[in-house]
């Protein structure tokens, strides 16, 4: 089987994608048509879709294509960061415009190869960090001599999924993101990107923190969400825990919230034996029930799961659904997607290649939806069920989320960073509820009883 | 020293409550004109204004004026039920007039008879009752049976409460409350009255509930705040719980929104012997800094306190500020008012007395507020502060308030009724930080250090 770069589609393959985008939008309307110059920024002279551009050696196979990428270091330094991912999102990109026609491009678009695996080029932090929002959290040099450790390659790897998802954003909306970079004073920090009332999006978030120093006993014990019993030198434990989070909201009612988290914890026992676990994942919550959307949303994470565990994408949907539940309105927050914690088995090679999977799935998961929907046409009654959604968004973030719960409960944390989850705006209609048969009563429907998808 | 009726004022005491009024209105620019119809309605001959009605027997003092009122019952009937907390009212109306001229005006307005007590005419259920936006939670026959006990005074007291503001409240608006009774299946139930997007409401809601079953001795000690450890017949107490809450959130960022809310609890111990506390409050939340309606609301507030004990106002007030804390911003979430819980003490007929005070002195403290700005024009970043500041309103009611905390947390609760303090529409910006001088900068400064108002 040979392997393809997905930015360097040759014509055939290029073409291949066109006429399944193109069959795809098929009936979707004249609104439609504005998405084809998305899928033109397939062609790799068109710069600035960082997503479909070439990958840092990163390889998927595919058949009828040539063999690896032999392109040089000129061109994958230029774009190096957004690479991976952006090879990733390419992938999936193309299986969305497969499941739309699945018979006839399914196989192009998700077999991935078993055999080629993929191999970033860790080594060359300086050039990585090029593409990034801004230096990382840790300086530079201190990446580099410690590269090889997981806490620089999941600082890597968080700072690249900021970057590729804002750059993806930042094009499909025209605005540019506000970059913030913090100080925490008792270690570490943190970037926050914020774009607020764009064209597309009402407020997007993506933030990147970086924070560690010593805990104690009774609080690395609440940290451990299995209650682990860790012991401490003098009672103290070092600890760092990072993570990439982002909560988008746009305009259009039609243009469905996403979140994601992606996050590493690690924890230095009084014997020096470090415990370490990942946690994450990635979710939509609409305004409306578009079952495509929805379909694509679900096995696009599907896919990027099943390369790793036959078991995860059910488990962890199961899981995301019990998380993002508004308990006292009976409801879900949204229809779900993937969401896991503690995740420390079976190695931190495999799990760290799992969690690199979910975060290079963000934008395939999220961008072709926005595309598909830049230009729907709403009522001003869809934009008020929107902000009754916002509404409902802002309970659970508020009531039940643990990581805003955990963060503004704790001193020195950065509140601002922690509450750009929170839309800009939002309404609370008393007794508010859609007649029966209507559109908003069926998406009520999907969230008081959550639906498989895939 | 002869007494009034505020309703039934002659002639020469209706010129001084205007020339007071008026007084105070100069140097407000032509809007306050249109504040004048409000006190006009002092005369008897305009119906409607029941807090400038005729109370029930409710004596004011003051001088100048004729002896007690004479009224006959037919008159008092009509306006039975907000007649005492009318009379209330529109003192502490005088009393606001008073403030802007209190040389002038201050003696006839504040001072209360000490000799003439406050007796209420309790016995008349059903005729008080006529006035209720409801029939109350508990049967009429049973209230009327039970009439001498504090867990019927108390619900006659709520839902008096309930009637006089939100008549108070539409009368100003033009607007209608919606009026729904609920039942609690564990037993007991509940009165929501909610004007929405009204002319000068964005969202009003004043809410009884009367609930009352067993609970579990875990459940008790925890609903004492003092962590009390109550004994019950089989593990099981009676109790009893009551209140009224309110927040009405206006719509023109120069009237303030207000909270309050005044409960009693009542539980029985194996021996038959009941514990009972009360508790409640009422604070401001301006979007602006308005030192006059800020000392009208505090002085209004400390009359109430300061006829039952010295210590109630700055103790309460210091609570309320404590309380009302949203502590990830470092910033009180209005400027205050009063606010208790577990009174018990000196004994329950004084404390019930003193709730009541606090009940009926809600129009009061509020309503000529309202009426003063009613006409304010505003431009939209003052509207914009009015939603950043809502958010904020949203941020404590869902994170840190006691009450719908423990509301969302129990299953059953009627959720629509809970979450109606929130506003119609809130924004959170990022990053938001008025610029240094600014009016929004100011109001920010009294929210991070809580100031003294009389």
């Amino acid at each position: 089987m040979a392997t393809i770069i997905i930015c360097s589609l040759n014509k055939t393959a290029q073409a291949t994608v066109r006429r399944c985008y193109a069959s795809h939008l098929k009936g979707l309307g004249s609104a439609a048509e504005s998405h084809l110059p998305f899928i033109s920024t397939c062609s790799p002279s068109v710069t600035g879709i960082r997503w479909f551009s070439r990958g840092t050696g990163v390889r998927f196979m595919s058949h009828g294509t040539g063999g690896r990428s032999t392109a040089g270091r000129s061109i994958r330094g230029a774009l190096a960061l957004s690479g991976a991912a952006a090879v990733t999102a390419a992938a999936a990109v193309a299986g969305f415009l497969a499941n739309a026609n699945h018979f006839q491009c399914a196989e192009m678009a998700t077999r991935v190869s078993k055999d080629v695996k993929e191999k970033e080029q860790e080594d060359d932090i300086l050039e990585r960090c090029r593409g990034f929002m801004s230096s990382p959290v840790t300086d530079i040099s201190v990446l580099h001599e410690r590269k090889g450790e997981m806490r620089t390659r999941m600082e890597m790897l968080i700072m690249e999924t900021q970057a590729d998802f804002c750059k993806a954003l930042e094009k499909v909306d025209g605005g540019t993101f506000k970059v913030d970079r913090w100080e925490r004073k008792e270690g570490g920090g943190g970037i926050s990107c914020v774009m607020q009332d764009g064209k597309v999006f009402e407020k997007a978030g993506v933030n990147v923190s970086v924070v560690f120093g010593n805990l104690t006993e009774e609080a690395a014990r609440q940290m451990t969400s299995r209650g682990k019993v860790l012991k401490g030198k003098d009672g103290k434990l070092p600890f760092c825990a990072m993570g990439v989070s982002s909560v988008i909201h746009p305009k259009n009612p039609h243009i469905p919230t996403v979140h994601f988290n992606y996050r590493y914890f690690e924890i230095e026992e009084e014997d020096g034996t470090k415990q370490w676990w990942f946690g994450g994942g990635t979710d939509l919550t609409p305004v409306y029930i578009n079952k495509e959307d929805a379909f694509h949303f679900h096995n696009t994470l599907k896919l990027a799961c099943d390369k790793h565990h036959p078991q995860y994408y059910p488990d962890f949907k199961k899981w995301c659904d019990r998380y993002f539940y508004i308990r006292h309105r009976g409801e879900t927050r949204g229809i779900g997607g993937i969401f896991f914690d503690d995740l420390d088995s079976p190695n931190q090679e495999e799990v760290f290649n799992f969690v690199k999977s979910c975060a290079r799935t963000v934008v395939p998961c999220y961008l072709p939806i926005v595309y598909k929907h830049l230009n729907d046409s709403f009522t001003d009654e869809e934009k008020d069920w929107q902000q009754v959604r916002r509404g409902r968004y802002v309970e659970f973030n508020l009531v039940y989320d643990r990581g805003v719960k955990f963060g503004l409960a704790t001193p020195g944390s950065r509140i601002e960073s922690i509450l750009m989850s929170l839309p800009l705006t939002a309404r609370w209609e008393y007794m508010h509820e859609p007649a029966k048969g209507t559109k908003e009563a069926q998406m009520l429907e999907v969230l008081k009883n959550p639906k498989e998808w895939v």
